[in-house]
């Protein structure tokens, strides 16, 4: 089929619209406007255009392939010049559609303006969409990157997109519609909270709460977007972040990891389209940390085939619950027992209120109140009072209670049972160690930004101040920032690809492990680094237009939430120190006592005094040396703390002593190891590229991040030896050099990150 | 005279409740009420105890003598029990005060549950007051503090408060009245503004904004008791400290230093009373830390002997104004002109708004909207267009111009002029690094409390879940905070006596570098300490309820406000190196670069290997080694940055380059030299001290925070061959035990800190 004159005047700028897989609600209403107004559409076309904004059945594939149909006839078989605007094209198109008598009137200017309103309206009035284009209409087409302007950044934000590019580009796409900005002044809990509810309805609507789930429930059975989309929306409103967080990771990825075919059919489409808003009843207000303590009861009743939910006391009460004043329904995670027999933590579906959202007999909950941040998520407490639920509420894949009443389970102990629930639930540390540096990046981009505008003091030789990044204090406290960025970039896409893997699978333990080390460093990254990038911008830091009081006040918590970093690290020593063969999450000493029994092999790199000693720069930013670097320190840190945990077992010393003096230790080596990792995967990144422009500009924040962390614990270094206080001094100077050369290319390092200037709404990082 | 049976009864809870100079509003009118209700007084008593709670004619001299004598007289002749509660003397001194027949009633239990309430409502109803009363009230008598329970901590806070404890015990009751409660859910800015507005004025009321001027303006002249009770005031809201700070201090404060006896006439006594509410229009947009280049112009017309006060560009606009929406006043920083000749910078007084608050042609006032915090404050800009004022509103103390139109100034350089006035407003500094402090150990206090309670996983070998106190990370964490806290405090009083010392002299360079040094290290110490606490108690010290969220987001414009951190360390650099010889605040290169030209002496330790390597705890932990260290880094600091410079100049390399190179070494040279001096200032108040149990409570502290500030610098230690790496390991060790030490005495000590309960208001710190 052939479309009309009037629609293929407008297929371009529909194409490309649609090519992005997002048309937000303002974008769509936008359209009809436009559509509506222009005089030189036919009362069917403007109908056939508006039709297709509906979201509720958007075009089909079939439309889709007919609407490139006929671009790429008309584009190629009048031979049409490939570089016309998309504007221009449509007008071209309509014009070889229209009979020869008619083809004049798609020349006036009227209708070239009230395309190029639309197009511009779209937001792809620019380069970059029109090479999009005509990259997918035709792949043999001879445009290159090469011929846009700001080249570098783009190249490089290619690479650290990754593999879901084109996910993070539909979150930024989606975000940036004004439907999802926050006013500055909107203080009251209430009113931010139904705001960011209806947000996130909004995004629901839109498909991408769903993402992770399998197809039949709306799904796209996709970890890997899911993460992506949920990282970028850190870009925005961080209230908006977690709600969808809880909603559809923690509520959603409970009932899909810990649940049969029967909740996920009965559940997984509405949570998904957050027609259900349930929320997940985990943490107590006695025990945070400690899951496997937790103090809620499911006692099983045979006769009625139920379960009773129960909090024995006060502190036992569900703390911290994300919506828990606008949920229905919540995932409790309580003690499971059939007569006097515990089977240890289970999570069961309790419905919290009734059709008029009024609290069920037995539930109380209680608002959290104001937060240092996240004032638009409704945290609360829940208590239960003998509340009953039919058995079949409990979510059963991995322990249920049969029609006997007997206990049955695939794993047979309880340690491992718990271990392997927890597990499945890794998903939320991946993601909020992937939204941590997001939300970090964007402090860089502004605080830089700004470096780069503002003026202090004057030059002694020079007329003009001089600019606040020129300042070598300004550039030592952010530049190293900017390359832990990066490195973290590669490091968390690597976590991401591992998380996809094991998805399905039930053993975890390296993205456990990994994830726990990665969400610890991020989220300290982020705390740092927002802190340091207020104060960097002084005064005008402080006010909410410039965003730092948001970005610190709502990503305070992550180093918190998801598990504690300290009690997350010591986890992470835990599994080196027995070579990742006990479970994940596993509390006591003794399960360490038994591998460290044997003695670590000391792989540290043999150490001599030229080695030590060497100040010559091309040793010092060689990757040979950067990498020693990382490896000793791991290696020398788990080798005296088994060393030491041994000496201690050997004099009889209680386990628990011995924990608690090597506490301190067993969080250093994690952060080195974790770190040590990082490294790794940056250098891996950058061997697998071929040589070139795009390598070498990775390679300066590579060293930065490299030889920064070697300097910043340059105590442990010179305290082993390992460097010379010579050395240790050269490394200063290196990295001063470094510095300088990152000084000039600051502002691409930043633009890389692709963040959409809409999104930074800082008034002082503003173009 | 004697007073009447019935006054007597309330006597010693008039006496102690006066005794503390401050009865606070609500205070006033508790005791109106009760006093009204109660039956046994006669119309007459009921109306002269009323009238002596009139805070505009508060008992004389004379008056609190005859309570004291009618007291004495009948506790002393009639020899009664001096261990009698206050209740219950007064009912004995009724007793013997009335008709013999009269005197049953006296005992009757209304009476008493009558008297009794008030004590309570007084918040006087304790052993300490009990003892306050009775030392006060006969000198000889033979209580001692022993005898009360929780007695160290009390004697701590003794030796901590120093010699303005009687100030700061005012501030903490006036603050803990409920009128000073601000509630943590009201957010709108405009409500908060108008309250802590409201607070302001009581405070003035009762006369604490005038302490620092002298007495014919309603002050005391007392500019320690004004840093005493503002530190004090950190303990409630800090929006409150910051009004304060900004309308006695900086709008008060300019009147006193920079005008003459016709501007204290005209203005002081208004100021201090808050009839006059005045802000100080410093900070420009453009230059922020530059003040010696800021923008606005005062031009002298001769004509008409006024000053056009103008804004030459957007950017010129004074920024961050606190007071700017409720002043009718500002005081003015302009370049002063006559003709074509510039004289520098000059304070005006300009008036902003007319009777019904409306601006005054001329000038447009912008609020500068939420803020990270402090948003009880109602910071703004300021832009003036062609603002005429006479001559008179000059603060002409360091320069006016004459009757003829010609300048006159008693400095005739014009930066010895500017700098002269900047010293002259150090107070502001002073006071900030104070009130750091104080925010600082809340925070403390509220993490120390918290962990004593919170149990988190269990012990392997006992029924009890630790606490989270008992954890070496939790200790490593919070103790060396608790020991900067305790080493900073004799610091700031130190540097408030010089402050005190100095405040009338105009040479005010060694209170300048050290309110510099010091301001910059205890407002990071805050921005540390107040992050390391929120995580360290967890999600709850996320809630608003537990106090982190407004002690973060208020303190954390204390690194950037009355100077930048970053900036105000490279000056103190300079005066180190000039020998404080220059004046301070002097930006460029050139004054250093005379005096560097001669040699810096070393006075560094000279260094043998048995020293460096010995790791004897007696040595470690003994005062000479760690005093070495702290000499050792400041002056081999010192020397290398002057060589440093003076090989640069030997090659020629231009100033403004040599400056940047050595940017970095200058902050890390006064970090240093603070330390030191804080170091020094703890080592003097415990040599000072006899020996005994308060020596021995103190030297815990002071070794902690000395190898702490070691081993946190290693890198610098071992990389100059101070340390050797055994060295540094066995420090570690050393300080490993000392937290043990500290941690069973960790809540006297925090507890000194003399933080009120009813001022402690985080939920998870209740006792």
């Amino acid at each position: 089929m052939h479309y009309s004159a009037g629609i293929q005047s407008l297929l371009p700028l529909f194409y490309i619209g649609w090519a992005d897989s997002v048309l937000s609600p303002s974008e769509m209403k936008t359209i009809r406007k436009l559509v509506n107004r222009m005089d030189f559409l036919s009362f069917t076309d403007k109908r056939q255009l508006i039709q297709w904004t509906d979201p509720d059945s958007p075009p089909s594939h079939e439309t889709y392939k007919n609407w490139l149909m006929d671009i790429q006839e008309g584009s190629l078989n009048y031979s049409i010049d490939k570089k016309l605007s998309l504007v221009q094209l449509g007008i071209e198109l309509a014009k070889n559609a229209a009979n020869f008598k008619d083809s004049n009137r798609w020349d006036s200017l009227e209708v070239k303006a009230s395309i190029a309103e639309l197009e511009k309206a779209l937001g792809i009035d620019n380069q970059l969409s029109q090479l999009a284009f005509y990259k997918s209409i035709n792949p043999r087409n001879t445009y290159h990157l090469e011929d846009i302007s700001g080249f570098d950044p783009k190249i490089l934000q290619t690479i650290l997109d990754g593999k879901y590019a084109d996910v993070k580009s539909q979150a930024k796409k989606l975000l940036m519609d004004p439907f999802f900005r926050v006013p500055y002044d909107l203080k009251n809990k209430e009113e931010l909270r139904n705001l960011i509810l209806d947000q996130c309805i909004e995004i629901a609507k839109q498909g991408y709460g769903a993402s992770a789930y399998p197809k039949e429930y709306g799904g796209e059975n996709s970890s890997g977007a899911n993460t992506a989309f949920f990282e970028t929306m850190a870009l925005g409103n961080i209230s908006l972040l977690v709600k969808f967080g809880v909603q559809f990771g923690l509520f959603g990825g409970a009932i899909l990891q810990l649940g049969t075919k029967k909740h996920h059919e009965q559940y997984l489409a509405d949570t998904g389209s957050l027609k259900l808003v349930g929320c997940f009843a985990m943490t107590e207000t006695g025990h945070g940390s400690n899951v496997r303590n937790l103090e809620t009861t499911a006692k099983y009743n045979h006769d009625s085939r139920s379960l009773t939910i129960h909090t024995p006391t006060n502190s036992a009460g569900k703390e911290y619950i994300g919506n828990a004043l606008h949920a229905t329904m919540a995932v409790v995670f309580a003690q499971l027992s059939i007569g006097d027999l515990n089977y240890g933590i289970h999570a069961v579906m309790v419905p919290l209120r009734d059709k008029n959202h009024k609290e069920l007999t037995g539930i109380t909950i209680e608002d959290n109140g104001y937060k240092m941040g996240l004032n638009g998520v409704d945290n609360g407490r829940i208590w239960f009072d003998d509340v009953a639920v039919p058995i079949a509420n409990l979510l059963n894949k991995y322990g249920g209670i049969d029609e006997k009443g007997n206990y049955q389970s695939s794993i047979d102990k309880e340690s491992k049972r718990f271990f392997t629930m927890l597990g499945a639930l890794v998903g939320g540390r991946v993601s909020v160690a992937m939204a941590s540096n997001t939300a970090t990046k964007k402090s860089l981009a502004i605080a830089i930004k700004y470096a780069l505008k503002r003026r202090q003091f004057e030059s002694i030789n020079e007329d003009e101040e001089t600019l606040i990044l020129d300042y070598p204090t300004h550039q030592e406290r952010l530049f190293p920032l900017v390359a832990k960025s990066y490195a973290l970039s590669f490091a968390l896409e690597a976590l991401r690809e591992k998380f996809v893997e094991q998805y399905a699978s039930t053993d975890k333990r390296e993205v456990e492990t990994l994830a726990a080390g990665l969400k610890s460093y991020a989220s300290w990254h982020a705390t740092d680094t927002i802190q340091e990038c207020r104060e960097a911008c002084g005064g005008k830091g402080y006010l909410s237009e410039n965003e730092f009081a948001d970005l610190k006040a709502d990503t305070e918590i992550f180093t918190t939430f998801e598990g504690d970093n300290h009690v997350l690290l010591q986890l992470v020593a835990k599994s080196l120190l027995t070579d990742f063969k006990e479970e994940f999450n596993s509390g006591g000493f003794m399960a360490v006592a038994r591998h460290i029994l044997k003695r670590v092999e000391s792989k540290a790199t043999s150490l001599n005094p030229i080695y030590t000693g060497n100040t010559n720069s091309e040793h010092i930013q060689s990757i040979e040396f950067i990498e020693a670097a990382f490896q000793f320190r791991t290696q020398k840190l788990l080798f005296s703390l088994s060393d030491r945990m041994r000496k201690y077992m050997g004099k009889k010393i209680n386990p628990n002593d011995i924990f608690l003096r090597t506490q301190t230790h067993m969080v250093v080596l994690a952060k080195a190891w974790i770190e040590a990792y990082i490294f790794d995967e940056f250098y891996k990144q950058i061997e697998a590229m071929a040589e070139g422009e795009e390598k070498t500009t990775l390679i300066l924040p590579f060293k930065i991040f490299g030889l920064n962390a070697i300097l910043e614990d340059k105590g442990f270094f010179l305290e082993n030896d390992f460097i010379s206080g010579d050395k240790s001094k050269a490394i200063r100077k290196n990295l001063v050099s470094l510095f300088k050369q990152m000084r000039p290319l600051a502002n691409n390092y930043v633009d890389a990150f692709g963040i959409p200037a809409v999104l930074r709404r800082a008034e002082i990082a503003k173009d």
